[in-house]
């Protein structure tokens, strides 16, 4: 699959997963594409933590209401550092989108499905502390999304968008929109 | 290329470009897969100029200091809008950023190279804010970005990274690194 392929074959995916493991070696791949998204001033603001382990997912599972992505036999936390990049300028919500989108897109092209799911887990609810506390996360992290990593069971469909029209233009802005 | 090349081969890229022009095919196959990101609730906040006319870009590039990108035969402008996806959540950050990064990828797929510039337009001195009045942009919309588009004469080079093991783990934070 290229890159192409990949960028428009992904969709958020919130059906059930297969019981087949997602092996270390994905994994990594998966994180490593993570950690190749480019960062504000190189800060490096992301890190990650792959779940395997049946019982600390199950642990985590216990603290998402509502259940999101509790078949899927692995996960990867994102874990993000408020770092000033210059002056008063932080790029932390950037840098883990960046990295967000890779893994998306790493996970599509090794054959898995994923979804981000943040608002989910950063909400006044405040989840992901709890999963982050799970996890022995230091406080200087928050872990603000975690991506289920998995085969699909069921059909991957992506929402109606917008057509490319109404989004994306030349040269300017297009006079009949304004 | 597949996804994980695109990904472990992209970088930023700050060097001069060749006078070889982007064809609209390409900008549109670009601009496609920014597109193609997920947006939080699906609100599709994000929105896309590409400048190929070279007097626009000329007067873009005037606005522009320090000099960035001024040799690409194109460019794409991000705009971002601010709306809501419920309640007080906003993630037209997270939406733009993970566009773009399809956008770097797609880029480095069909042979081109780009960089993400950012504070370079959003800082004090407001430059975003001269190129969308140049491009017409109505006041809803946010430049938040621009991406030179071309094909790199010099060396395309990466910034030294951390280790995988000092950002990525497995089933909890490591004690070592607490």
């Amino acid at each position: 699959m290229n890159t192409l392929e990949a960028i428009m074959t992904r969709h958020s995916y919130r059906g059930k997963y297969k019981s087949i493991s997602v092996s270390r070696e994905d994994l990594i791949k998966i994180m490593a594409a993570g950690l190749a998204a480019p960062s504000g001033c190189n800060k490096q603001t992301t890190s990650l933590i792959a779940v395997d382990d049946p019982a600390v997912l199950e642990k985590l599972h216990k603290v998402i209401r509502p259940a999101a992505g509790e078949t899927a036999p692995a996960m990867i936390c994102v874990l993000a550092r408020r770092i000033i990049a210059y002056r008063d300028k932080c790029f932390a919500v950037q840098d883990y989108s960046a990295a967000i989108q890779n893994m998306l897109l790493a996970a599509v092209e090794l054959g898995y499905e994923s979804c981000w799911y943040e608002g989910h887990v950063t909400d006044t609810d405040r989840i992901g502390d709890q999963m982050a506390q799970i996890l022995g996360v230091p406080e200087e992290y928050e872990l603000i999304c975690y991506l289920p990593i998995g085969v699909a069971e069921e059909e991957v469909r992506g929402p109606k968008k917008k057509e490319f029209a109404e989004r994306a233009w030349f040269n300017g802005f297009p006079e009949e929109l304004k």
